[in-house]
């Protein structure tokens, strides 16, 4: 299979996963309604590791635009195919998000809250603050890029084996520095979902809130490209 | 031991589980009662992880109508063989469903609402919407086989290493795409439960629901077969 | 090191780390007061992950006097040595026990409800029939036995690798069937701490409840001996 | 890489992730308010896996005092290069103390409670009684030894591979030993952090409790010391 194909897949499946997780805690009449962070922070967990399980044997399951520049800044893979694992991947996120909306569009039909149907695509901050919201993305992406090269080094690509080691570091992340934005710490999971959000026939959807859009985006990039410095630096 | 056997015990075993887990958590006076998705999640995951583990090395842990079909879609499995491993795993859940009407028994006499009891068995909608609750089944069973799929490949049958990938795959459908419809995934895990259901002598049950009793076995069938078809041209 | 004296470690790891789950969530003002199912679930099952991970080398990791009696009757383990072990396991539970109590003491001072510091000891059914409890304590040591026998075969002993396999079995059976009895599912996990609750000076305690001591014992034997003959007839 | 930068960015990814996660359930206005034990246990579990699976292969991932101190007196690492080890851990836990301040920054100013600041960076006892929580401790910090020497041996430092089981057996020590005092077990996860309370600007802060500080302090260096003189005399 493609390269492409895999990001494109394992990007699909991580989002409609962990997006799937929110609607069903924070949307009307699931059967997960209210279920709490230890939910939240478990489907998370699960899509990283169905998404990296699925694919890493086609394409290495970057599943996020952040962690392939990271491994091009780190010289492990090559700038000339940064453009179309991006590509592959933020259109993943935007299938994964639209088949969260197919799943449970009769709840978002009886969930009157626009500011819960926006956080079924994407993040916002808890107390909003761009300065310190750009930091806690900055910071949560350093962890989890510089955990995921000390871990798959020194091949820099990630195996079915390491499903499983990054599903629970992200588990961690979420739990310990997700408290203040969300941990996007990627564009395929936040401004994908979001153009989703803008696009989609949304009853009684509120602004997709672009103000904040950048702040995942840069954060993820920027953490990202900090940890791969820092990494091959040491 | 003989590979039907290897079948009806294992999925015996996960609906002995995977059921027990919602009798405990809806059922009046338990130990778990109302403990929760993040309970229930786990308890499936578990239903799976034993009953994979106890039996893959007999019958390849197949535990699912859905998936012997897709195997036999896919081409990895023989046609001949599929009505009898579909029969044990039939069987295997009516076993199941049976072991938590024992156990549960005192239980079941304590709790007054008669839709709380057939969920003990059975799923069923959140919103009910026939088209969008077909809809969710085939896309989670989707998820489900494609995954697996991906993840055992290429040896198209599951062995004991993979019970624990297949029991967190389990874990993330069950808290992400269980909201709608509650993932059944599988006839052996719904129909064989709910003709269970009918048959015993639930005191203050109500009907078993058969207006709805098609939409988890049409749809675990839709799914695993679209997988099976798509994961094969890819 | 003697593995007797690895049986005797290893249970009072399981029932220190066990009853002291308990003790956190039902003694009053604990840093984990009130926490649920979830909790309990995962601390018994961690507890046998530490208990069979830090002596499987040294002993087989038995840890139950219902799991060498179906060894034994499997014809995996001497007779001769029973009654050693057992020995080992009702000690290392009372020594379990006894820790717990000394690092909670002051919260069993501060709890005033009888019943729940039995509890930290002991289980007790949610509705009280004994033959229904006494089932209930068959089935889900039935379920512990077998799997534990599928898993290990051919070897018939625990290593180091088994404990996250019986680890997450144990999981599963808490969530899943421990709803009507508390899943006891060992003497050593009961008895010999009930016995404990019987000798210390408890502030306030009650009875013992001595009525139903032998369902735990009696049910555990008997479900581990009925898993045994079935593995071997199978 | 040089152990001593390994053992500072181990602990202080432990401590960032573990006293991130008590942040994200005290403190006011975050997406994890409030959201229980379960997450706080995870949230320590999975510090402790990304600490030892990032580092273990660089410094043999101690990252607390009190295991370099356990091992050098079970005579398994350098008494001279004790020095070094904790000196590096202590300021890795300053460090990620600092870490979690300054992502959580806007929650400490909206928080109140000075009480529920403190514990975002050091334990406290729910029942103060210096003996009795020295013995908590102690006692806690002997299993977390004990358990660590047994699955390690006879190798005595820790790999990648022993990230996950570490992590299990403290995620399980904290929801069953961490009841009383919550479980600090490391000078470098209560004192270094306690340090960074004292010195940093945080609006509406409370004393350090100094008068308890040398509990955790004590009783982890006694509990370890004691685990390795029990686990080497065995």
């Amino acid at each position: 299979m493609n390269p492409l194909f895999g990001e494109f897949i394992g990007t699909a499946l991580l989002v409609l996963l962990g997006n799937g997780v929110v609607a069903n805690v924070l949307l009307n009449n699931t059967k997960g309604h209210n279920s709490g962070l230890i939910v939240i922070a478990f489907g998370w967990a699960m899509a990283v590791f169905v998404g990296v399980f699925s694919v890493a044997a086609i394409s290495g399951a970057h599943l996020n635009p952040a962690v392939t520049v990271a491994l091009a800044v780190a010289g492990k893979f090559e700038w000339a195919r940064v453009p179309g694992y991006v590509l592959a991947q933020m259109l993943g996120g935007m299938m994964g998000a639209l088949l969260v909306w197919v799943m449970y569009r009769k709840h978002y039909e009886t969930t009157e809250c626009a500011d819960l149907k926006l956080a079924t695509f994407c993040t916002g901050p808890a107390i909003r603050s761009l300065p310190g919201n750009l930091l806690s993305e900055v910071l949560a992406t350093f962890v989890l890029v510089f955990a995921i090269l000390s871990m798959v080094a020194p091949k820099m690509s990630l195996g079915a084996m390491d499903a499983l080691p990054v599903a629970l570091l992200v588990l961690g992340i979420g739990v310990s520095l997700g408290g203040t934005t969300g941990y996007a710490m990627s564009p395929a999971r936040d401004l994908a979902p979001r153009i989703m959000h803008a696009l989609l026939p949304i009853p009684g959807k509120r602004s997709s809130d672009w103000g904040y859009a950048w702040v995942p985006v840069v954060g993820s990039l920027l953490g990202a490209t900090l940890a791969a410095v820092t990494y091959t630096h040491l």
